[in-house]
């Protein structure tokens, strides 16, 4: 471990914590941090505010200094101006973990720049690690910790998993994070770290690579400080066996400008972070929908051998579409074996196709596509499978198709994918396969095979660095 | 109209149909294509069908020459060495066109290709004309048309509306029907025709490049016989004003192969395709999920003057997000006036972004957003605009927003389009603002854009060839 593993993980296994601008106020961001805290924190709980003796049934205190212990974690949610005070006060009786939600620092500029310099003065006197300022903050659910105010009716939070989730914007955070949750991933921990004034995201990637709860890292970026630190950070996590998808915001000139007016930093040439980020074994995605197809795919999915892609389908316009994505995302497609071909031949109606992509014809039931993925997935020249039900057909069963993909899955090292082009019906079916098998299910047959690239990209990682 | 127009109208606006292979058997063709005619045709309807009396409570009649008038289209659906016989019967009693089902044709090659020919003769000795075979057929649901077989449970079937779709493929094309009506696009006229013995493609273009109801035509292709007529088609939809969005699948060298094995078709070079059809005017998208976007964008919204484009947004990263996207897609990011911009500074808190893009910031109600979209719309150096909605904010207010959508988008010329990432919450609103407003509406900022550059891409024809 890089990092200091202990400096971190005090923000995300406190035993207790403090909110410094606790409220009872309806619609406060006081208020609503006490509440996330008492419904799934199973720590002690310390609101401070110099106005409330009780916030919710908490006995609330005026300071930090008259608290009963030092709380492992303070959450700062006050004035810009007061969070210098709080932090030097509460590092004074023995803090040594903030996390600053308040805004109006670096991001406003000229006296907001000084207050985040005086923040950090204040925490580094003390030895106090500070997340912040201008962020949402932290999401911890095997601890219940969550920071993230936003009304639970339009904020989804993920359960716990394998997937890490560090992100630059606040915002964008809550929508992702929103996101992950429809998508069923599971998530390990979750940190806005806004401003960054001290701790940054090369720190946060080196210590999730070594957190055993994280499986995948996944991060928005608009720009990094120390390029060589966040650089390293990349190697390490790649050499730990943990993939880190990126998507970097402020690519194009006016995009780079846009940041400089968001965040306040650099967004810095795209190319540098994209030869940087491929060189020390990131994975750089293009668009926000891929963060959410990378993390399906490497966090359900093993990695593959190899890059020979097989493809059996219901439909032959799908297969041909999904036959042309394997090719534009860079891989190839699986030569089956003359055994499999034979016995695909023996086993399938005289119509189907048993070169690849394998076609069992639109009036395939279940028992047509467990003959066909038996044979394909033990093929030993296919690396990955695209699997492709067209469900308009009255002879597709969706419930025996679940039940084949379960079987043909399970106790395999290969990776399988799903696509269903379609509308309603069908959105309920991949629902259903990405809920039952936690196998990645798409309408398109390219964005199957794209999921299935991040797993490719990721195992040329692996063989560069090692583990995995 | 280069085509007969009234050879193919035929197809669509019959008064008559027979089905010839009419069933009372749950869950055949037969059956199926007499329920569906039964449910929304609205002219009279002949089951054919030397097995039967009475077909669901209709005459049924023994041949084609039984029939008390010649249908003006007959519906196929009896084993493939039957049909030569079955077109010649009506044929010679005057119908003159026929959507044959029955697969077992080319597709099979030798004998298969052997019964097509003789198809093709009986057609041609009549003046028939026939769509197929082996094809799912029409739907024409101004006119309650309908020989899609498949279980309305799982087939959707879209509304009457702008948008046409012709498909190589059935079983594609019936998915893509069921993503349109779950899209809420609707729908002129969908023609899956098969291995196009008669009716080729272009001949349907250019019968939908003159047709009334369609304004949009989509269409997926794996091969084309005559290149020349093809382009040409496209040439006569641009100059008619009429988009033509293609998915050409068989891209890749495994692809074609697939595709030859598929339709028995030939693929051909990509690259001959690409540059065909973007020098005559039509509009290729890359993957499947595109065919639905650009398809919304076309026929919901007006086309721009430029390609300028003006982004409104409370949430910074998702304005970067969009901003990149504006570039890769080779549009420009709008200057906004000195007017615009000191009106924003003037109506929009301090910390707002008044430049391109408007932030007005997380805690944004409807009423900020009404006060830049004012501005921004109106604006003569802005011609589309991206409006991002970040919804898991305490703020939000959807249906304050839908509102000041619904005003800023009336009576303007700009194309508006929405971004909203997030979860289950603001999927249910994407839904309403798409069903209530007919704007795009997307999960990814990178995805209003690119429903925006087809609109560009537009432009352009339409600067080449008239009309739009």
């Amino acid at each position: 471990m890089r990092v200091d593993a202990n400096e971190l993980q005090r923000f995300f296994r406190p035993k207790s914590v403090a909110v410094v601008g606790a409220s009872v106020k309806e619609g406060t961001v006081g208020r609503a941090l006490i509440e996330n805290l008492i419904e799934r924190f199973r720590g002690r709980i310390y609101p401070v505010n110099i106005k409330y003796d009780e916030v919710l049934g908490l006995k609330c205190f005026k300071s930090c200094r008259d608290l009963p212990e030092p709380p492992d974690l303070v959450v700062v949610a006050v004035p810009a101006r007061v969070v210098p005070k709080v932090i030097d006060e509460c590092g004074s009786i023995g803090s040594r973990a903030a996390v600053v939600i308040s805004a109006g620092f670096r991001e406003i500029g000229g006296e907001g720049a000084k207050l985040e310099e005086a923040v950090v003065k204040m925490a580094r006197k003390h030895g106090m690690r500070v997340i912040g300022p201008n962020c949402l903050g932290i999401y911890s659910p095997s601890v219940g910790l969550d920071t993230i105010f936003n009304p639970s009716d339009r904020q989804g939070k993920p359960d716990a998993g394998p997937v890490a989730f560090i992100s630059q914007s606040g915002a964008l955070g809550a929508a992702v994070l929103d996101w992950f949750t429809e998508a069923g991933l599971g998530m390990s921990k979750f940190v806005s770290y806004g401003n960054a004034a001290d701790v940054k995201e090369y720190e946060l990637i080196e210590f999730l690579a070594d957190d055993e709860e994280t499986k995948v890292i996944t991060a928005y970026l608009e720009g990094v400080e120390d390029g060589r630190k966040f650089s390293e950070s990349l190697r390490y996590a790649a050499g730990r066996g943990k993939p880190v998808i990126i998507l970097k915001a402020g690519k194009s000139v006016k995009g780079a400008k846009a940041v400089s007016s968001h965040t306040g930093s650099m967004a810095g040439s795209y190319r540098v972070y994209e030869s940087a980020i491929k060189q020390f074994g990131g994975l750089l995605v293009d668009e926000l929908s891929e963060l959410v197809i990378a993390a399906k795919a490497l966090s359900w999915l093993p990695t593959p051998r190899g890059d020979r892609v097989a493809i059996v389908t219901n439909g032959g316009g799908a297969g041909v579409l999904a036959t042309d994505a394997v090719e534009k995302y860079g891989m190839r497609m699986a030569e089956l074996t003359d055994d499999t071909q034979k016995a695909l031949r023996n086993e399938l109606p005289s119509a189907a196709a048993v070169g690849n992509p394998v076609d069992v014809l639109g009036d395939a039931p279940p028992e047509r596509y467990r003959k066909a993925l038996k044979w394909v997935i033990k093929d030993p020249n296919v690396d990955a499978l695209v699997v492709i039900g067209i469900m308009q057909s009255p002879a597709f069963d969706p419930e025996g198709f679940i039940e084949v993909l379960r079987e043909a899955s399970s106790g395999v090292s290969k990776p399988v994918v799903i696509a269903a082009p379609g509308g309603e019906y069908t959105s309920d079916k991949i629902s259903k396969i990405e809920k039952l098998l936690h196998l990645p299910a798409f309408k398109t047959p390219e964005e199957a095979v794209r999921a299935l690239s991040y797993l490719m990209r990721w195992r040329k990682v692996v063989e560069r660095f090692g583990k995995g």
